[in-house]
């Protein structure tokens, strides 16, 4: 089957949209990547999703944002079905809020897209998860496990604002796989490039590079509560915000010192932090696979192999080779699951009470 | 098949359940009810609710009314579970906006109802419609062209705070369906029973029956604007608010003269304004068919059947077998459509470009 998978994230960048073959293959699921394309919203969606989560959104705009995604969504597959025959879309949605295990909030209307496509749609994947108690997250595990698991240990990792990754034990059944963030991904890298020098990002960790670590800061950010935190375990930017970031560099920035020591601290932290939950919950790990866009930074790339030679782990570390289409891709196949009526969620990463068939289809 | 459906309206008054048995009967549909209850929602959802409504809820709040639903339909559906071997589940939602051509808004998470039963649900039927430019409204037509249709002329009539008739002509295929508005029901009569007596209606219409109408008062009524607009139209609490009811009334009710007065002669606007709309485009109408509150009031009825004499129609009017429970049957009807791939919208009378399967098919 031909399916497409959406992903819109929390930055709100781009509608991402991967076409996936998926198969049935023995008793496995073979799944491969025939088009990414990334395609913008339009600008009233965006101002509208904007003002919802920063609450300032009316009754009405809120009303709109299932249907203005609908009509976006629309559009970026119309334009693939001009050279694909997607037989099915399926859509993650725009995360409005979420209140685990209680609720969930992934705008995005179904109905609606079905009924401009004439296409089957599978929408809503967090809900059945949070009914059952889950946290409703992470849900691509499931994914990395049909993807990425084989007969020695491997770690999924994506470096997106947070990192997360998914531990997947060699020949292991899905109740052996654990996933949880490990702390911040480029949320802080970021923070730091624009509060130092005024940069949206530290392209291609180059300004790391050329600092060095700033001993008495790195120890206090390493001392962060999170990381001692026993898994399974989430974070956000309520947490890594961009306000603490700037009053730690406030405090550890000294004025005779280089300001590119600050972005190489930064990056030493996420590379640390990934490392080292590895080492603690996975140290037989033979493959880290990375994607997000923290793998386009070959200096933070460099610093977690580094970080992982340094506690004896074997692990190499090796960039997905669909690090930007992994998540829509992951929804794609969390759709066909859906549709072969199989479970997409792992109750031993989110907590819920059972797997179940998540989502709902409609078929206009 | 046994499907349940579930109607909450914007009354909040109660979850309203119908239990269904559909079946193929040729190339029919044959509906009968199997059981009827209605349950309470909880104190929390119905105070959400009415926070969203008035534009004063939180995005928390906003996010939990869903699940807060799905809860309270699923202790519903639990109940019913002991006696009645339901196999699915027809959800309308509760109506937060509604902002058509553009977009609707009824939640519920029928995902999240689909985890807690283990049985398919169906959800969010107007959304389709209304992607398709329609009204997503009214949607119950379908509904009645299955149960009440014939080898003569009917209109379905239902009584809610509006009124609003749905035409079926002989023999006549689904293209030829109108369906609206004809004005206020009971909205503008409870209006003058809690402005005059301080009653929250008039029970039996009883207090009506005692007055005399008010001919000065009734002239204007029937001046306004809406009864002469050409259908398709609808209307709501908007134009027949409370406070146009106050005015009016505190103009035309003269200190000397009963108070009963009043309310003769809104509920004769009610009768008049309903014959007059059949008198108009649906002057062969053989029988008028009433569901909703309003069929409890029988000087209304009496009313409206001296209307429609008056003007020489030959219509009779007839109480709904299932007056209470017609709403809920209607989404259990559209639910079963939906799981069938039948379309339930009638673009005649919703204004869509199509007709098309509606709502979306969780089976967690």
């Amino acid at each position: 089957m031909l399916i497409a998978g959406i992903m819109t994230g929390t930055s709100l960048d781009a509608i991402d949209v991967a076409v996936c073959d998926i198969q049935h293959k023995g008793d496995r699921h073979a799944i491969s990547l025939v088009a990414f394309s990334t395609y913008p919203y339009a600008d009233d969606t965006i101002a509208k999703i904007r003002a919802a989560v920063s609450e300032q959104a009316s009754m009405q705009d809120l009303c709109d944002i299932p249907f203005a995604l609908a009509h976006d969504y629309a559009s970026a597959i119309r334009d693939l079905l001009v050279t694909h025959a997607i037989e099915a879309v399926a859509i993650h949605g725009q995360t409005l809020w979420h209140h685990p295990p209680v609720s969930t909030w992934q705008a995005a209307s179904g109905s609606a897209l079905s009924a401009l496509l004439s296409l089957p749609v599978v929408s809503g994947f967090r809900d059945a998860d949070v009914a059952l108690g889950g946290q409703g997250a992470p849900l691509v595990p499931v994914f990395d496990a049909a993807t990425l698991a084989s007969d020695h240990d491997v770690v999924a990792l994506n470096i997106g604002g947070m990192a997360n990754i998914t531990i997947l034990p060699s020949g292991a059944d899905s109740t052996a796989i654990r996933a949880f963030d490990t702390g911040p991904g480029n949320v802080w890298i970021d923070a730091a490039a624009r509060i130092t020098f005024g940069m949206s990002y530290d392209a291609n960790g180059a300004t790391a590079r050329a600092g060095v670590v700033i001993r008495s800061f790195f120890d206090e950010l390493q001392r962060l509560p999170y990381f001692a935190a026993v898994p399974p375990k989430s974070t956000g930017r309520e947490v890594f915000s961009e306000a603490e970031a700037r009053r730690l560099i406030t405090r550890y920035a000294h004025p005779s010192a280089p300001l590119e020591d600050v972005l190489s601290t930064m990056t030493e932290l996420t590379a640390w932090s990934i490392a080292d939950h590895v080492s603690r919950y996975a140290p037989s790990t033979t493959t880290i696979i990375a994607s997000g866009g923290g793998v386009k930074n070959s200096f933070l790339m460099e610093r977690l192999q580094a970080h992982c030679a340094e506690r004896g782990l074997s692990a190499v570390v090796q960039i997905h080779p669909h690090a930007d289409a992994k998540e829509a891709m992951a929804f794609a196949y969390l759709g066909w699951c859906t549709l072969q009526g199989l479970p997409g969620n792992i109750p031993s990463v989110t907590g819920a009470r059972a797997a179940v068939v998540l989502g709902t289809v409609a078929r206009a």
